[in-house]
């Protein structure tokens, strides 16, 4: 039996139409069945029908919740995973959109999904998260944790950057480029998905490196190991940038050591019984049946 | 004001399902509107309710019909394409599946489009066509024309081929690879896609070459002028083929000398009223609008 | 017999080491010939021992000389065609590094080259340029000419941009992504090749759109007609900006009317006997001859 | 200190130029350092400088050597690895032409490099291999055993194939293409390199599943695990095939069995101080360090 959930926390993006309406529905839900329910900071702000309940911070989320809803898209999701940090608390997606790559409560059928989660019957899946450092002449000036990546990229107000990377200590490669993206499994399908980076099962213990319109032809995506440490230094260029999920930005000098590795702690994933990992990527990227009849020439 | 058209040619890949019975409503509704209809062999062979009608080769219909009517997908009106050949006669393609590149009317629709064709409302697309002789020791030993594309490859009992490529008697490059794409415009969203050749707009005069799975990594699709005489021969492999629009197949030796170059004749495609070519490229390549709420990190 | 050259213009990168003692010789080359010889304004600035020759603006360049020599790279010679701008003035290209693209005259050749082009034994190769106007609230804010690629991309600062794309007035796509490049033949083998746009052949009349990181999985680079009026519209994202080649930049404001074409004039490249296009592609991406004993697994 | 070895075997490619004055100035310096010497069957019918030694099978090479030798190429090695199966004797690659993947002496230096061998100055490095068994009706039909990878592709006579994949017996994706490639790391950087797959590090417990021009285009290589149990099917297309390494061929039908998974046993490889993989990857993928001066536009 899995453990029972006690203090559920209620995120979302403010301003989204019909949210307000869908978390009143689900504090409703929580207190009939006895949850206790938090709601983020920025969610209480925007809904006033909500605010006879507690608001808190992520901080005090991560603290507090043994739960975490997201109420909106894989967005709203993983901004709350990465917000939390180093807490672990688990959390649950219900899509207020398109069904995402981890969110897997649709707008219809909550209810049943979360009446089963509450009732003990889910799983956790753990997901790797990355973090990096900046530092500068030898001190610390930046530092993120990201759920999908850390990525590093010229200004766009001038040309391409040069990259040193190193792995584990050892020089890997110099290249130019307009950046270079590192992924988790997770990021694997977000931004390093569209220059041509491999799609990364979750539950493979690696990280993608997936640059941004190289200039070498040979330059492609390398997987490594999810123990890796690995530095880039920005060698060439102006005003070259770094982000977390592409949410958090930092700026860049030349020479900065910019240090990235997998985090210590997961973000943990609930998922209700019948949760397919192949089903929600086929669905996301068109993957579709083989067609009965097609005709066209090929 | 467009010619009118006298003499219709039936065309379509028998033992569809619900073949006979479209094509029996276009003869009868062709009939109705005083145009002499023609039944491609095969067609007839297996459509017995047809066969009160005239049975005709594609060298017939090319030599006597002045319109031809494919019904089925992209690829029975290419394959018709390519069979009729130098003749110019235009096509008209009624879609039995799903929207296809190249065939506009529906099968719900085609009463109403075809009305309008007869009664002069269209508009003819020339597209290129492109043909391929294969020399043995100074010999012809094969040759076809193709609406898509002529493709060398590799046997798949053995491993990579090696070949020379010459355009207008200059060195290009030699390259090994699973084989070579010499791809039309409308080729361009067939089997080159998938190889990561770029779409090419049917008016641009050009042709591209799209190396399959190339060894060297910067082995790039190139496009050429339509105009250019290109010349492939195999150095390296064994048993070698060549195709035209993956449908007729060679054999080829070592050192056969491939010539390919536009064909001085088009495809001349009937375009009803409100046909755009960039709206079938959406709808086939699934390019939808800009999503208005989207959740997902990216 | 083609004509001979007059005045020359030399212009060049200035702190380019080497790069004075080079013009120094080129000078005497062509006062020993006759041939007047004019510097470039940055280039006269920086290099002392030319200051006896007389200087003279790209206007100025483009006005009076009838052929510019481009001592540096193959940037240095498409940024002399940009700047001198519609006067179609021919130029040649002498490498002071890595054999170019478009600068076939070598370091330690360029005397026998030279020599030869000024008795007329050249020829003149004419390539695309394209030019771009963004309007706001119809109003001209900015315009650039550009021998590579007019590109649109995102801020370094936020993600992705929405763009809407018209071509002929007729609605091509919309697409998110990073960016969208417009490239003439000769910026193929530039920026739009690092993110797999095809190599277009100098002498086809067309252009390539290549996404940057586009969202559609779908999304490909797509070649048009070189006469074709495109249009691109910022509909959503922040701080989105515009360059040509990369060197030019230009902000935008959503909604802005990006109008880009092929320019009316040309780039017109000297080429000396013996110049091959495919020859220098091969040299520049390493496509080897077929190696005689590769022992690899492929 | 590690194991010292007391029986080698040498393996090459028969007819290679040179390779027997190679293969006799090895077995020479084994013998004056105590190493009994075996040669493999193939090689000792081509050498007849080798016949005073004693030849082996294959087989022999596994149950009685304890160091195989392949002087040659990536392929030789490779090779060798996949026809000792499972007996995981270590093997060491003397380059007979470029510098390999995976074959890290040189013609050169392999007296010094071997010298340390075999005074116990080494590392073994292990790599993934796996193996295919194909099942028609329920009774095995083929098996193979790969270094590199496992391919199932359409005949070179006929059009795509349609594949269902399964992965821990959940359907992953239904796909047409002209073929699949299963690759371990090794070959990673083989077939899988030349359809887009992305390098996987030796060290990265995966494989890569990376379609050859999937009709598609949302179809990406994926990562899996290394522990998944992979089951494809055809069940679409004319005289598919199975092969091994691009090297061992079987032919399939509609709707056979075919199961991969990783091998239980590894290949062994034996480095001398100063291997990097990276260092390899540069040399094999001509990844330049940063160009000090490049004129180019970009």
């Amino acid at each position: 039996m899995l453990a029972s959930f006690k203090t559920a926390a209620l995120v979302g993006r403010p301003q989204t139409a019909g949210l307000e309406a869908t978390l009143q529905a689900i504090s409703g839900f929580l207190a009939e069945r006895g949850v206790h329910c938090l709601i983020e900071d920025a969610v209480w702000e925007s809904c006033v029908a909500l605010q006879h309940l507690r608001s808190a911070s992520f901080d005090d989320i991560g603290r507090h919740a043994d739960l975490v809803i997201a109420v909106g898209g894989d967005g709203t999701l993983l901004g709350a995973a990465r917000q939390i940090g180093a807490s672990e608390t688990p959390l649950v997606g219900i899509n207020h959109g398109r069904v995402g790559f981890v969110t897997d409560m649709t707008l219809s059928g909550w209810r049943e999904s979360l009446a089963r989660v509450l009732a003990g019957e889910y799983r956790i899946e753990r997901r790797a998260m990355i973090s990096a450092t900046v530092s500068r002449r030898g001190h610390p000036v930046w530092s993120t944790l990201a759920v999908n990546d850390i990525v590093v990229t010229r200004s766009s107000r001038a040309g391409m950057i040069g990259l040193e990377v190193e792995v584990d200590d050892q020089h890997m490669y110099s290249q130019r480029a307009d950046g270079l993206i590192v992924a988790t499994p997770t990021g694997s399908t977000a931004y390093a998905l569209s220059v041509n980076g491999p799609i990364l099962h979750p539950q493979l213990a690696g990280l993608v490196l997936a640059p941004i319109a190289p200039q070498s032809l040979s330059n492609r995506p390398i997987c490594l190991p999810a123990d890796v440490r690995i530095r880039i230094r920005v060698v060439e260029g102006r005003e070259p940038r770094v982000s977390g999920d592409m949410q958090v930005f930092g700026d860049l000098h030349i020479d900065d050591d910019i240090r990235i590795q997998c985090a210590p702690h997961a973000m943990c994933l609930v998922h209700p019984p019948g949760y397919r990992y192949f089903e929600s990527l086929r669905s996301k990227l068109n993957w579709h049946e083989l067609p009965v009849h097609e005709h066209s020439p090929r």
